[in-house]
Order: structure tokens, then C-alpha cells, then sequence
């Protein structure tokens, strides 16, 4: 006899298929268990397709009697599909296992629904998990804003750059690898116009299946990225509101040019998650350099961390991690919690959340 | 039937008994087995005491057609003690298994003095495992210097301290207390007179069997470290040739001083490594500051690294790991290899190989 959380488990490997491709929805598994044996699984492919919980349910005509484990609470409202917690309780399920209530109060509703309809009702298993993998959208939901996450690749002497701007490369080929497949989790990709300058990347994700955006922060619309320019489709140029129109027309009609206030030259970072988020970009990932850090991290707008660490040094000066001011005294150091180290090639990478 | 390496790892286990306790001697474990069956051990514990083949040959009446497995090629010349070889070749020993050849050309000679005594011999058993433990004497006997160790605390941005000084603490406790058990491995501990001044340690060592000396590089003899100078035994301080003897009247007679030339304030660390090696001062623990990791970094004078880093940000400026100008491009950052990433608390400790 396998236990609920054996079972939870195969349902959250069911979610994490569609990785990168649900926003602005979870990942969502279930599958259906009966006398000990799985007979059906699913998993929510993106927004628009049928959630997880029908998709179980469409693959068995046995359902009566089972136990269904989903990794989130069913719905209980008309979307853009009708409500799961009405197809359950057609179905003949006679016991629902669920990880995580949904934080969405649209959608929430469904565990008492269930209940109503005579299912017992186990809430809890793997929640953690569940939870875990849902991070982008519980941050969406709770506080109206993409979920922010900063990466970094730096020398063990902190540095991300050298003094004469030289960062080809800081970390070795599987880290760049990894850091590629990371990209391809979040709805978009954020730089600095000097890293954008300096670098002249494409920034063009590695196998991404659902949407995804190439932001740059260019507040005096300086331009002098070609790579970037010349793959116009989903482009984001962030500027200053005062940028005159006409600058406007060097640009190719297909890039998104988004004006925003700033102070001292620094774009209003809340201004500009406020204006991803109603554009449906639900998760940004934060490539630096010195400056956008620290405007984020100064704003406590950073929800988690990926830090890559190359066991060399430059031996001094280079370009840090944030430019600007550090705190004055070590005990309000900004600490990142939850922390995961990993080998990763002959590098090591650091993850972590913020409190935020 | 144990293999060779079973009884070599054993006889390793054995030498690391005496770890930070044999200096200027290598660690050298030995064990003698008859039938599958260990029949003695025996351990080098300090300078001037027996070593380890003869500690394990007094512990046994049976050696007569046993095999020896000892972690370092047998020496073959009168120091402080008459020459191994000429014991084991009386004892009966019909077999030595050894891990390395001894890299002292003087000790040298005792594989050729075994096999002529009819002794079967096996060289190159945990080879690697055998150098690694001595590393320090290696690099005595081959670089006629300290083996030189580089210590420090960083933020996960590169910081040692924030702009104000602040640096308490930068790591968590677990990783405080593991430096300190580092430190027993080592002759001396070494950092700078700002360092002296602004943390004020007294470096005393945790449960340091063999000696230790704590140095202190302080050119202009500026002192205002009154935990180590109200210490004075084994303290050692550099100060430039040019200070007056004068000012010397005011520190405590036990404390070492030593004058050595100096170049835009920095002291000539070739001349104190030198003078450290004379002194019998085999192993140097470096602590910092960013002015002293500079330098040794710069001269190329470091053999090994223990970097911790703290998951947590300063957010900017403060006082990095090496003051001065670092490398001009990224290719040329200076590595470390055979890196080792440990999780340890909260924190991390790389260490790691310098190409010297």
C-alpha cells in the first residue's frame, strides 16, 4: 500500500512537465488512484487548457470510488473553464488528497465544494513542495506583482565584471548551460543598458514553450545593442517618461517601448512591475549588472536569488555586484534564507529567497 | 583478504592523529599486519619523538615475515633518530608497502635500502592521499618555504567588512569555530596591524598541541592591539627596517620583533617568509585584511585557500576581500583548483589550490 504522500508526489512530477509554460496559471498535477493501482494522470499544459484535475479525468472511465491527488486546491469558479470541484464530484471520486489551498480567493472555494458533495477531503500532503513549485504565482496572487528573481555570476572575490569591463566569461560552459534552461522558467529577462551595451546579447531563451520577454532598462534610450534591436519580437525597452517621441522612431515598430518616471537616473522600479504584471508577465529574471541590483535589491523588490560563484579572483577592483552604497554595520547585511548550494562544473551556484 | 589499500587508508588514519603536532616533520602513520591481521600501529607524534615504523615495530615481538604499510617512504639517514630502514630490515619484515616517496632529498634512499635488504617492496599505494596530508612539509622540503594559507570571511557580494569597519561577524558561529580548529593545523596565524586594531583578537589557538606563533605585519610599528601585545608569548611582529630601536622600549621584551625591508608600505613578504622559515615556522594561516591578501596574492606567495562565504549581501561598497588594482580581463583571473565546496552552518567554505 503506497502512502498519500507516494502519490502526491507522482502528481507534483506531473505538474513540473509544464515548467515554464502555465503562466499566468500554477503548475497543477493530479492522478487517480484505485485499489492501490494509478489509473489516470494529468497535468495543466498552459492557460486556456483543460486543468490538471479534468485531464485526470478524461483519461479513465473508473474514476468511481477513487482517490484523486491534485498538488492544488480545484477550482470552484467559471474561468476560462468551467469549475473542476463539479466534474470531481460527477465523477464518482470518493476521496480527494490535496497539497495546497490555493491563495488565489477567486478560485478558492473548491475544499469546502468537495466536502458538500460527500468526498473526504485531505488537505496538506507535500505542501511544502506544492507550494515550492508555485512560488511565481502565490507571489502574483498575494502581492499583484511579477515575481522577481535576481541572478548574478561573480568571481569568489565578488566581483562581476573586471575594472575595464571584461566578463567573457565569469563561470564555466555548464553554468552558462544552466543558467540558459533557467531563463527558459520565467516569463521574461531583464538587463541594464550597459550590460546590454557591453555584452550585445540575443538573450533568446533555450526551448521556452510559453511566452517570453526580453526586458532592457535604457532610461535615457541610448540604444547600441544590435543583437537585442535586431530581434525586435517581444522586446521591452523601459525609458524615461521624458524621452521625446521622435527618439521613437529609430525603432523598429515590433519593440514595446514602455516610458516610466526615475529619479537620478534610475527607472521607478515598482512603476515598471506594476506595468509587467498588466501585461501578463508574471516573473522576471533579473541578469544585472551593478546598478539594476541594486536598484532592485534597494526597493526589496528581489524574491529569490540564483548567485554563481567561479573559484577565482581578480585580485581587486573590478566591477561588484551593486554598485553604490552597503549597509554600515555587518549585523543588517541582507541575508537570503532557504539557501541551496550546488556544484555545478567547476562552479558553484547559490540560491536563496529574500524576506521580503 | 584486505586489499593494500585498506591497510594504507589505515595507516593514514593513523598519522592524521598528530594533525598540526609534527611540524617541521611530516605526519607519518605506519601498521604492521601478519596473516589479514593487524599486528601493531604506530604514529608520528612530534619532532625529536620516534617515528612512526619504529613506534609500530616497539608495539609488536612478531614482525618476522609480516608486511609494513607506512604512509611515507622510510628514511634512510641519522637525524634525530638512527635511520628506520635499518630497523625494519632487522625486524623481519618480509614486506613494506609505502604511499609516497619521500620528497626530502636527505630522508631519501630508503625504498633503495629496503629492496637491497631483501625486503618486497610496493610504492605508490593512496599516493595522492599521502602527499595531500603532508602538503605543508612538501612544500618545506621542495620551495625551502612556508607552506602559506589564505584565510577570509566574505559576504556572497565580496565583502570582508562593511565601509564603517564592521565585521562582526560576517559568518555564523559554526564557521568561527571550524577556523579555529584550521588554525591548530597550522605553526602561525598571521594578519595586519588594521586588522590587529579593529577586531582585537587574541588569537590564542583552540586546543593547539604543538607550537604556534601569532604574527602580526605592522611597518610602522603603529601597535593599538592590546589583546595580543598583553600575550606577548609567541607573538611576533614585522615592522619595517627603518622603525627606530627606540620605539621598540615600549613593548614587552618576550614579543619577537622583526625588521624587515618594506616598499610603498608594504613589508617584503620573500624576506618573511624566509625569516618565518628559519624560525622553524613551517605553516603560515593567513587572516587578512585586504591590504595582506593583496600582497601575498600579488607575490604569487599562497599555496592554499579556505574562503567562507555568508549567504547574505552588504548591497554595495565596503572593504573587499583584496584592496588594489585587480587583474585587466576576465581570462586572467587567478583560479583555484582541486576546489572542495563544504556546506557548514549557514554558510559555505571553498577551498582550493593556488598554481604557484
Amino acid at each position: 500500500m503506497q502512502t498519500d504522500e507516494y502519490w502526491m508526489r507522482f502528481a507534483l512530477r506531473q505538474a513540473l512537465k509544464a515548467i515554464g509554460a502555465t503562466s499566468p496559471n500554477p503548475m497543477v498535477g493530479a492522478v487517480i488512484v484505485k485499489n492501490n493501482r494509478l489509473i489516470a494522470s494529468g497535468y495543466h499544459h498552459k492557460a486556456g487548457m483543460p486543468h490538471a484535475e479534468i485531464e485526470a479525468l478524461n483519461a479513465t472511465e473508473d474514476a468511481k470510488g477513487a482517490t484523486m491527488y491534485v498538488t492544488l486546491e480545484p477550482c470552484n469558479h467559471y474561468g476560462r473553464t468551467p469549475p473542476c470541484t463539479a466534474a470531481i464530484a460527477a465523477s464518482g471520486i470518493k476521496r480527494a488528497v490535496i497539497a495546497a489551498r490555493d491563495p488565489n480567493p477567486e478560485a478558492a472555494g473548491g475544499i469546502e465544494r468537495l466536502k458538500k458533495a460527500g468526498i473526504e477531503v485531505k488537505v496538506g500532503v507535500c505542501e511544502k513542495e506544492a507550494r515550492k513549485i508555485n512560488e511565481v504565482f502565490i507571489t502574483n496572487v498575494t502581492k499583484r506583482r511579477p515575481f522577481v528573481v535576481m541572478k548574478a555570476a561573480t568571481t569568489l572575490d565578488g566581483q562581476i565584471a573586471t575594472s575595464t569591463g571584461s566578463s567573457n566569461w565569469v563561470t564555466g560552459d555548464i553554468s552558462r548551460q544552466y543558467t540558459k534552461r533557467l531563463r527558459s522558467r520565467y516569463d521574461s529577462i531583464l538587463i541594464g543598458a550597459n550590460t546590454a551595451r557591453s555584452d550585445n546579447p540575443t538573450l533568446l531563451p533555450y526551448k521556452k514553450s510559453g511566452k517570453f520577454y526580453r526586458i532592457v532598462f535604457d532610461s535615457r534610450l541610448t540604444l547600441g545593442y544590435p543583437n537585442l534591436l535586431s530581434n525586435p519580437e517581444n522586446l521591452i525597452i523601459f525609458c524615461d517618461e521624458k524621452i521625446d517621441n521622435s527618439r521613437l522612431k529609430l525603432i523598429d515598430k515590433r519593440v514595446i517601448i514602455k516610458k516610466v518616471k526615475s529619479k537620478n537616473g534610475k527607472l521607478d522600479i515598482s512603476e515598471v512591475l506594476e506595468a509587467l504584471f498588466k501585461m501578463g508577465i508574471m516573473s522576471v529574471f533579473v541578469e544585472g549588472g551593478a546598478n539594476i541590483h541594486k536598484s532592485f535589491l534597494d526597493e526589496r523588490l528581489y524574491d529569490k536569488a540564483f548567485i554563481f560563484v567561479a573559484p577565482k579572483f581578480l585580485g581587486g577592483k573590478g566591477i561588484p555586484l551593486f554598485h553604490g552604497k552597503g549597509v554600515d554595520f555587518m549585523k543588517d547585511a541582507i541575508a537570503l534564507k532557504e539557501t541551496v548550494f550546488r556544484k555545478i562544473g567547476k562552479d558553484l551556484v547559490i540560491s536563496g529567497y529574500f524576506d521580503v
